[in-house]
């Protein structure tokens, strides 16, 4: 046991000074383009614990919910009846287009919430952005990938994060970004009859 | 483009009729055990996206960090000064086991967080804990995972959800989940020197 101790310290002190080693090169900060995306879930999650740090940290933020427009969703009701004064929160869409069947005025909904989250993320009082589902907007051509991707790049403010979520984001904006996550799904489940439940799904 | 509407709307009629159909037969509810794991960023993010979810529903819910201990973390001081109410919040650990580098210690705190979170998950009030990090302390040994997984399988309220994070899940805890999610890496501003910032990290 004592010997077991013994290893465990050197091998944690070993980790530690890698790890310290390692650190001292991270001294940069910049505003990051953030990605969200796959099969999984936790894409819009964590982009809303993300919000839930930056009010912690007194950083206004703001949120444009693509798609997800006619879902009664706890995170919006909690950052809109909460902290509408930490947190800009719009929303663009009718729910998911299968929902709609109206190819017009989706694509109209889309472009509404893009111009609205260019603003924003224009704005320089606000450092974090997160367009939640935006993916999806793109995936059906409701908003061009290279408008998106070009404005990223030269017209987001150099401090500002910004966190684009959905399935299948276009290759495109992965090559833009400079943190890409895939949420892979292990299990779930909806395989076994379950539905979405609240605080979980929504 | 009239042809494509068209188009559009009979493949959005076509989808909304299979979706339907298919969350026709998703009735259950049950309180899930659910596992966020691998290598990518999100896997707390979303558990505290989550506990954001249960405050908004009125969902009593608590979180016990395992761990992070001596981090300053935006989503601690976010429950603990303003939702101390709805949400207990209980840290456990002195920060990752690299920085304290006494096994019998980090070994107690393990203990002494996994007590708490069998009582916190006994209570018939609370329906949404948030073990933060537990499967660093399986990892190390610090918990016992065969009493983990007994615990959550014959202990947990039926309706009660736990969520467990953090790399290297182990394979017992997966078989138990019924929902699991892998966080892959696809890119890292780290690789460039970038460190970890607020809002986005912490």
């Amino acid at each position: 046991m004592e010997d077991d101790n013994k290893r465990h310290r050197e091998k944690m002190r070993k980790i530690k000074a890698a790890r310290d080693r390692m650190m001292a090169t991270k001294t940069d900060k910049k505003g990051l383009i953030i990605v969200h995306t796959g099969p999984g879930k936790g894409k819009s999650s964590s982009g809303f614990g993300m919000v839930m740090r930056c009010i912690a940290h007194g950083m206004p933020c703001a949120v444009v919910q693509f798609i997800k427009g006619n879902w009664k969703t706890g995170e919006a009701d909690f950052l809109r009846d909460r902290f509408s004064d930490e947190c800009t929160f719009v929303i663009s869409g009718e729910g998911f287009t299968w929902e709609t069947q109206d190819r017009e005025r989706d694509i109209a909904a889309a472009q509404a919430g893009w111009a609205k989250a260019k603003d924003l993320i224009r704005n320089p009082e606000i450092t974090f952005v997160l367009l939640d589902e935006i993916n999806i907007a793109l995936r059906y051509g409701y908003l061009d990938i290279d408008e998106v991707v070009e404005f990223l790049l030269t017209e987001k403010p150099a401090m500002t994060h910004v966190v684009l979520t959905g399935r299948n984001a276009k290759p495109e904006l992965i090559e833009a970004a400079d943190l890409v996550t895939e949420m892979t799904l292990v299990k779930h489940p909806f395989r076994d009859g379950i539905k979405a439940q609240a605080g979980v799904e929504f």
